[in-house]
């Protein structure tokens, strides 16, 4: 195991339990009891809880506890599962399986899925409503929070990455720009949401921002990188789909050694922004982690 | 004309062009320009704005201005507008007309009209977020918007609908259930919101909280009177489908005279509320007004 998985490691295993102590809380009891069903299903999954952690250990990095931050971190995660719950529908992306399973149209049916993405998206801006943090930095939040997953940021993205499959003859700059909104954007925000809660002068919230750019687009070169190497049951999904549609990815585009040398050069830009702040060492080995699963 | 309906007229043109104004303002530009015109296709198929105006009425019956409840009031058709495309969807209510035209995913395809209903969602928080109003009363407009939009609000009346499709067997309690969460919720937090921005006493914003939750029953119990009895053309959309489908409607289970007198009391409860607001003239006509609608 590296010095950067090691550290991950240990920031997981410290961090996990605080999130799932809190995350499925909000859907528990209530009326709808087959959509809080189907919301759970999602959240209970098992993913990789990147977004949340991120921005856990920016708020430490500038000082912060994850405590502070926690807020913050659950209506990312929100965030994340409802984009992958509408994401993986018959009109979007078609997928049968995620993390393993099926996915949650397949069990629930496409109405409570688009329900249940729904009812994550608006959980996402109560959880940080309602939570006792300083209000202006609550409200700097949430509208973070707005701008990285609104038509600006995640689901613009997704929606020029679904037209992209009918055009087909788009370029890196194209692909660039569907990966700054579709992936980047809610990255950067998980970075700059923990920075916000975590009390950052501005000059560390602006380090955090940039280093999320550079986290984002590495995440999704090594996806595509993933994607275009390995194996359905290493990933638990349908993996090679890219090329069988004829997908404009990364490697498709620069090659699979291009893709390796593009997602370096994102890590070396995300490690440069770290240098002014207090607790750079998890962010530091996160950066080279993300890096080294596309090997 | 009535005296409720020449108020209501006076209100609709005094505080239409407030919203007019700024409806479509956070999706212009950008880059995702497909989804921006999806959603501005939506928002311009000229609804009849009930909540945001009942959300500036609020803030205007507690001694409040409507410019303060702006952003709530943006935020309530924003979070409306959303549940009409994805309640169209064919996984839904499968509705190929609304407002007279074709819906949102029979111009723009199911894929972006999912989108577009999230990307409203999204910016329904973001607007009010990113508001200069005071932090505190944001914080609570925020609070409150994610309980009516949500799976304890209207997402989860949505999805007890969707399984009412199936079960068919339903009594008149169980119908109240799905209404006060489908329509009931987002209704009664467009008041209440109104009366948080506006600056209610704890008793104002009881008594319109509760004139919002008899309104919206009163809403419904119209909705489906008018469905039983009214043609296409004077709706702008398919009617007499509750019917053709065997779905439990307000008519159905009362008859259409029992489904009137119920429509009377719960206009009654809601007048009921008014008596302790300083400016009561305008809700009290629209109370008014939404019961004749039905006649």
């Amino acid at each position: 195991m590296s010095g950067a998985e090691t550290q991950v490691q240990a920031d997981l295993q410290r961090l996990l339990p605080l999130l799932d102590a809190e995350l499925v809380r909000p859907f528990q009891g209530g009326e709808a009891l087959r959509l809080a069903e189907a919301v759970r299903y999602s959240l209970e999954a098992g993913g990789k809880r990147v977004r949340p952690v991120l921005c856990l250990l920016a708020a430490e990095a500038v000082g912060g506890s994850a405590a502070q931050a926690l807020p913050g971190a659950l209506a990312l995660e929100y965030v994340h599962t409802y984009s992958l719950i509408h994401d993986d529908l018959p009109a979007m992306d078609d997928d049968d399986l995620r993390r393993g399973r099926p996915t949650n149209h397949k069990v629930f049916g496409e109405g409570h899925a688009i329900l249940a993405g729904d009812a994550l998206l608006t959980e996402a801006f109560g959880v940080l409503a309602a939570s006792d943090l300083d209000p202006i930095r609550r409200a700097e939040a949430l509208t973070l929070l707005a701008e990285g997953a609104g038509w600006r940021g995640m689901a613009g993205g997704q929606a020029l990455d679904l037209e992209g499959e009918q055009i087909k003859t788009y370029d890196l700059d194209h692909l660039r720009l569907i990966h700054r909104l579709k992936t980047g954007a809610l990255l950067r925000c998980s970075l700059e949401i923990g920075a916000v809660l975590g009390g950052a002068s501005g000059a560390e919230r602006q380090a955090l921002r940039a280093y999320g750019e550079a986290i984002g687009l590495a995440f999704q070169i090594q996806d595509d990188i993933l994607d275009a190497t390995a194996t359905d049951a290493a990933l638990g999904k349908r993996t090679g789909k890219d090329a069988g549609r004829g997908k404009i990815t990364y490697p498709s585009l620069l090659g699979l050694e291009g893709a390796r040398t593009a997602l370096a050069e994102a890590t070396e830009t995300a490690l440069c922004q770290l240098a002014i702040l207090p607790n750079r060492n998890s962010l530091a080995a996160w950066a080279r982690y993300l890096a080294q699963r596309a090997k």
